[in-house]
């Protein structure tokens, strides 16, 4: 039974969902928050608790907890499954839910190309659950070819370490390649005594003519740079055609992978089939106003949502994306609750930033290129204003002071099977030999 | 091949095997430390973090990081899946490694009493998976009632929170029932709005006569007062017949249990069959000097091994216990390799803590029995000291702090599934009314 106020639903609790929610609550509107989780993540850090720098919890927000005190805003932790725009519902747990209003923020998983059997074997990074199972692989990665050396007692080959993969050149991938040079060159570095984990191979492959292609080519080629000082092997113009365990294949070769990490391509959320006119990659078409067209009520917003960039093209899957559509999103319901004209949404590029390894960054602001690592202060900077909660600040910050000045890693925990798929117990880790370059 | 210095090896890096590790690793020996964990796990604040008050990081430790430096110690993460006696080898991984001192600290699991299948209903507290699990599993009992009272959107019948049954009346049982008590009566409190989280029913289960059956009878009186006025229902002289999806049974009643944690029962690891002559319990019978009859190179130590208690019966399996056997062990170890006697094993008994929700604690040090806030304090200042590692006793401290002032939980973290057994979508939480007693 709806409220004299107009019932806003919110589906996802992402940067899209959450900062519409935020906004709607200080409005004369009652907000339900759904979201399949029962915490809002971080996404732009959640490559450090793959590599272990940051414990889940840093990174991750209690929904609740944003919200509690507003009693306007409720929040229930379920799966939408099903939108019916002619009622005005949406379905969970097998009980619908009305709205005056909805915005549908669920956001992307990856695209395999068509290859959904490659998921098991190459996990993306977009949830905790995904960077903490990233961390265990790469963590046992190490343990099972320290185990698995020479386990008779006689000497063997030194240097044994194992081999990681990482497809996709944008941020994720940069990011996630750099921080595994950071793990096998320092991190670990002194931990094993029958592997040299500095000599374990760390390859990035990208589809496209260079890595993050997003950004100037002058920042593409310093991030290239560094990565390939800290030991990374770059290949670009290479599309994967096969991902098998211990083995990833291009068409002109095949490199041993123990680990394979997937930062490539964008999938939208399935619900968008639900919401009418998709592109390709499932985004659903919107209007200027960011509602769907033909019904008004219905907001869509962040990755699901395909909207046309000023230069052509649709604008990027990012956060920054998506907050600001939150932003205008939770303007309009405002605006149409009160009788005002809507307005149109207007994007705002502020700029990009990709770390890479431990102190080095590259950054763009407008017609500013920095790298080095003054983009990686920024970097550090512009993410710890970004978290939500004064705690998480005082906790990452912590981290990383601690991680920067020892080396160490806070949060190297395994948790769960201590088995890597395609690593048969007793056989040794994929070949690889120490500085060996096609 | 041997190596001129004796080689030891320690299976299992929990109190037992860690402290004797330690050990060793100062003494003209060489170590390898074998554990199918990549962390040596702190139980005695496992509870915590299955109460959302830390997090996993900070009760596991990464045994690599223990032994760094030590040119002497090797660490294999690793199943020891046979112990061949005769020919002194262990077996991880399909590969023989051989010893010439073997000691033996592979710790206990639950044991249901015949009842295997309600493992997966009722879950223990031994490693940090378990611990995560448990939160998961309470965290979602509220999610769930929130999101199943009043879908359909009209007024519901308030106070339908979950139902929480704990096994067990020891240490642990009286712990986790206390913590969810606080997570019911103040973390959650205000956190939802269709059910009331104080109205959440806690029942305790013990078979015996009173809870703590360890401690003097006064302090066991003075935590069920406690207990009791945190609103947690005790049930004496109970055992548990039955346990099912929502319903723990004993011979008397059942309690409806949208989450039921099993406390009781100790099982040793099953290795300790490998070893000879057992007990009731699967616990192996040492000799004076914890090593095993006929087998003076092979030490067996922890809750594994059955241990004359002064006073008749077994020493019971406590950390305390192992970390006292570990040293002995060690110094076992160290005297026969310089032709020395050895020494029979003393057990000093230093005491007993618990504590009882977020400000009391029952703690009896000889005759010395102190209940409430001061025994509180004793518990956290013995934790703190106990814990491994600087760092992470700087972040317990601070998470308890946080904690403590704020009634916030720093770990309320979901991740995995957000199902949870026996709940089906759209069915009502188990009955429960408030204030009922029997």
């Amino acid at each position: 039974m709806a409220s004299r106020r107009p019932r806003v639903i919110v589906v996802g609790a992402g940067f899209g969902g959450l900062t519409a929610a935020r906004r709607l609550a200080r409005y004369p509107v009652d907000v339900t928050v759904i979201d399949r989780k029962n915490h809002h993540t971080f996404q732009p850090l959640l490559y450090q608790v793959a590599t272990t720098v940051l414990s889940p919890g840093q990174i991750a927000y209690p929904i609740r907890r944003i919200f509690r005190g507003r009693s306007n805003v409720e929040v229930i932790l379920g799966d939408v499954t099903a939108i019916d725009l002619a009622r005005r519902t949406v379905e969970v747990a097998g009980a619908p839910r009305a709205y005056d209003y909805l915005v549908v923020a669920t956001g992307s998983g990856h695209s395999y190309f068509g290859h959904p059997e490659w998921a098991e074997l190459a996990p993306g990074l977009k949830t905790v659950e995904d960077a903490i199972e990233i961390r265990r692989r790469v963590l046992l990665a190490f343990e099972l070819a320290e185990r698995d050396a020479g386990a008779g007692g006689g000497p063997d080959t030194p240097g044994r370490a194992p081999a990681f993969v990482v497809v996709g050149g944008g941020p994720t991938g940069v990011e996630l390649a750099g921080a595994l040079a950071d793990i096998a060159r320092r991190a670990v570095a002194r931990d094993f005594t029958r592997i040299d984990p500095m000599s374990a191979r760390i390859v990035l492959i990208e589809a496209g003519p260079r890595i993050l292609p997003a950004f100037p080519e002058d920042l593409s080629r310093r991030a290239a740079d560094q990565l390939e000082r800290l030991g990374v092997e770059i290949h670009t113009s290479s599309t994967v055609v096969g991902v098998e365990p211990g083995t990833v294949r291009t068409a002109e070769r095949a490199f041993p992978a123990a680990v394979t990490l997937w930062a490539a391509g964008v999938a939208a959320s399935p619900l968008s089939r639900q919401l009418g006119d998709v592109d390709r990659g499932g985004r659903v078409r919107v209007g200027a106003d960011l509602s769907l067209p033909g019904h008004p009520e219905v907001f869509v917003i962040g990755d699901i949502a395909a909207c046309p960039a000023p230069g052509g093209g649709l604008l990027p899957a990012l956060g920054a994306v998506a907050t600001q559509q939150g932003h205008a999103a939770a303007e309009n319901i405002r605006r149409d609750v009160r009788g005002a004209a809507r307005l149109p949404f207007h994007y705002t590029d502020k700029g990009n930033l990709a770390t890479i390894g431990r102190r080095a960054a590259v950054a763009q602001f407008g017609r500013l290129h920095v790298s080095g690592f003054v983009a990686w202060l920024m970097w550090l900077l512009v993410h710890l204003l970004l978290l939500v909660g004064f705690r998480n600040r005082l906790a990452v910050l912590s981290d990383w002071a601690w991680a920067y000045l020892t080396s160490e890693r806070s949060a190297r925990l395994i948790t769960g099977s201590t088995t890597l798929p395609g690593w048969n117990a007793g056989t040794r880790a994929p070949e690889r030999r120490v500085g060996s370059r096609p």
